[in-house]
């Protein structure tokens, strides 16, 4: 595709040199998604020569695409006039999302442009939070009248041909609204012309409320490889329809903001590039995690602390005390990463948690006895070899079996605490993804010193 | 969708009695996703009885869902009339789909039953690794020659109605097949039956090489919305579409498998739910990272034996040596992770590194200058309440800023680390996310510890 790159290129020497004629050709033959991309990159007086010369047609494409936090700066550098173009231009699920992006007093002024004849669809949509099926929609779905005949429904598809987005699927509806069912267009366009659309219509199986979470959308979409699907008000009216694109974008979001939480990050996910979100933002996303579990790792350390009499009278111990400190976060994370995406696939409701909790805890004995076993002949048969002041009555078996014995226990309790914390999360309404591998990580980093150092006292005598 | 639930219970009620006729009745009204979804949790003569009394139509849309690892076994319960029933109702990527799960020996057998229609289309899909475009695709798209009048084309569709899977692009081809471009079948439906296709045909600018990766694909469609894209071979003749139901599956599987690499699982991810994998499965996944980063975690524990002085003549320096070492996994785990997802969604390429670098520095310096200045306030306020036997030459000054110097060092080293090291991977060709989470954590131990002791000796002087 080096034509593109051609044109991201041409495009790119205009805006620099404020070349307005070449610049709108070359954003003639762009794509939306990479002029928003360029924008994007662009400084404050480019991004004011852009919008400048840009027609507003093709601005009104390239809106809806840019990150969250560039949809105010950008409609803010147009002047009133053109700012009621774009409300205009512009479909109606793009025009309340703008609306949401915006601070509250922006979005009174620019409600005020909006069109007379949009307004009313423009005020309920914008009832819809953004991430649930009504927020993600968009209106402009086709639909006919199920007394039509072929030739009257193909007609009135006709004049909405322009604005709607996809005929994939065609919802039959009733004078009220109401879904009845629906015609694939490939059903219309080989039917002949007077046969009646409720004669061969199909019953509409899978449908969504529009109040409900975009992520069962999505596990609906994915489950019945479904083209479209369909959003409904409680009196089962369609309001819209949920596309392959809100799927993909939905699937992307959900998946980076899952991993972002898995991995500590505090806040909303920016919609922005990694090399695009201000550095502030990221350091606002990590820190307070940071800090907390830094706070929590002092607890280790009062561990530490306490056990001073038990490290000192055997300092060999300290060989493997991080192995397994972190032994317990490294099997823990693994139990909590499984656990969390298989609850985002959908795949775990409430009532599996006895049966993941027999499954962790055979699986955590399993590791724990192998890797228990393994360790303790590594201290058996290694350590003799270079350490030489080991006391009488500790001998090295002793002291194998004391690294063994910890370990599994170690690893036994942190998969079971890896595997049950986001279960619990969830029962208790916290996102699961929260209490992912760092927490657990800090916790049982605790839980491990004191084992290591309770089984040493006790096998050890120490 | 209660109707759905009440059909699952039947179902499973008929199966359990081995009762055949309400067996049938319930399974003509369950969706083939659900279907596939109740075989896999029966067991073995439970999964007899399903495979012998449901219909061989019913059976070709359900194997096509089922986990990988079960497609085989599923197979051998058929017979051969059966087996070949099954490949030829199948859709040709299905097909292609079941004789790459399946061993050497079955797949040269199953080949055998294919019929001779089907043979060399299957062979041709067979070339194609399952994670490349041509392995995703689906052959069943709409074409027609851009010399045929609307009246011809809607025609020629209509008799390959049935096998077709989508109907949102009609792509045009010349005799040899090579792609000159599409139309959308509303055009067809709404323009004059005269018309020649080639007048009113749109340029296809968004194709793919059946040899490149799937995660190409999903780029594609993602940034550009397609709802469909087709893919071509090197002459740029169509050779089938990736449809937005492959590109849910790729990306939920794309997801998966980086979130568990992040969080250290070897070998490829099942396809099956985290319940329906076997324990031994999930163990054998889990045990070998374990191992190894267990071994790794005894250079730190090395690291203390030879600094064993350093904390034996201040044990107090015990109390933050593992908020130290950890505050390295989770700030290190953080900046991997968000350089993983960036380049996982194609944000960085290689040209990037310094950039990266660069803004990961500035964090890291933020990060650890903020972190370390709390906790010097932290150790100068708290520690002096409650530890009485700090030594004169020390200070509890000194200790803090020890303290400090020490997580500024790690914490801004380990963001560094943490960024870089999954670039590092991906230049030498290793996946990115093999070095994520815990790997760089049990890296940032041993480092922590030895930048800790180091500034402990030089300021105060151990």
């Amino acid at each position: 595709m080096s034509e593109e790159i051609k044109n991201t290129r041409l495009l790119l020497e205009a805006v620099e040199a404020r070349d307005s004629e070449n610049f709108l050709e070359s954003a003639n033959v762009t794509h939306y998604a990479d002029l928003a991309e360029i924008y994007v990159g662009l400084n404050g007086e480019e991004r004011d020569f852009f919008t400048t010369h840009i027609d507003m047609e093709s601005l009104a494409e390239v809106i809806p695409e840019l990150p969250d936090t560039l949809v105010e700066e950008t409609m803010e550098r147009l002047d009133t006039e053109e700012q009621r173009e774009i409300l205009d231009q512009i479909s109606d699920d793009d025009r309340v999302d703008i609306l949401q992006d915006v601070s509250d007093d922006t979005r009174e002024r620019l409600l005020e442009l909006v069109e007379p004849d949009d307004i009313e669809i423009t005020k309920t949509l914008l009832k819809y939070d953004e991430s649930t099926a009504g927020g993600r929609m968009t209106t402009h779905f086709a639909s006919i009248f199920g007394e039509m005949t072929v030739q009257e429904a193909l007609e009135s598809l006709r004049k909405e041909s322009d604005e709607t987005e996809s005929f994939a699927r065609v919802y039959v509806v009733d004078s009220k609204d109401k879904l009845c069912g629906y015609v694939r267009f490939r059903d219309l366009a080989f039917n002949s012309r007077d046969t009646i659309i409720s004669d061969f219509m199909r019953p509409v199986k899978r449908y969504i409320l529009a109040s409900a979470d975009q992520e069962e959308a999505v596990q609906l979409v994915s489950k019945y490889d479904l083209f479209v699907l369909p959003v409904v008000d409680e009196q089962h009216r369609i309001l819209g329809i949920i596309t392959h694109d809100d799927v993909v974008e939905i699937l992307e979001e959900e998946s980076t903001e899952d991993m972002e939480k898995m991995a500590g990050f505090s806040g909303e996910g920016s919609e922005e590039t990694y090399l695009n979100t201000p550095t502030m933002t990221h350091f606002r996303r990590r820190f307070p995690w940071l800090f907390g579990l830094a706070i929590l790792a002092i607890a280790s350390g009062i561990v530490m602390m306490k056990f001073e009499g038990v490290l000192n009278s055997l300092f060999i111990l300290s060989l493997f005390l991080p192995m397994i400190v972190s032994a317990g976060g490294n099997t823990g994370g693994q139990a909590s990463t499984m656990v969390i995406r298989a609850m985002a696939l959908g795949e775990l409701d409430q009532d599996s948690i006895m049966r993941v909790a027999w499954k962790e805890l055979r699986l955590g004995l399993m590791l724990g006895a192998l890797l228990g076993i393994g360790m303790a002949l590594v201290t058996m048969i290694f350590v003799p070899m270079f350490y030489h002041d080991m006391p009488a009555e500790v001998s090295f078996i002793k002291f194998g079996i004391t690294v063994a014995v910890a370990m599994a226990i170690q690893i036994t309790s942190s998969t079971l605490v890896g595997s049950l914390l986001p279960l619990g999360a969830r029962a208790a309404k916290i996102d699961p993804a929260i209490v992912a591998a760092p927490a657990i990580t800090t916790i049982v980093d605790v839980s491990g010193m004191v084992i290591y150092f309770f089984v040493a006292k006790a096998i050890l005598g120490l």
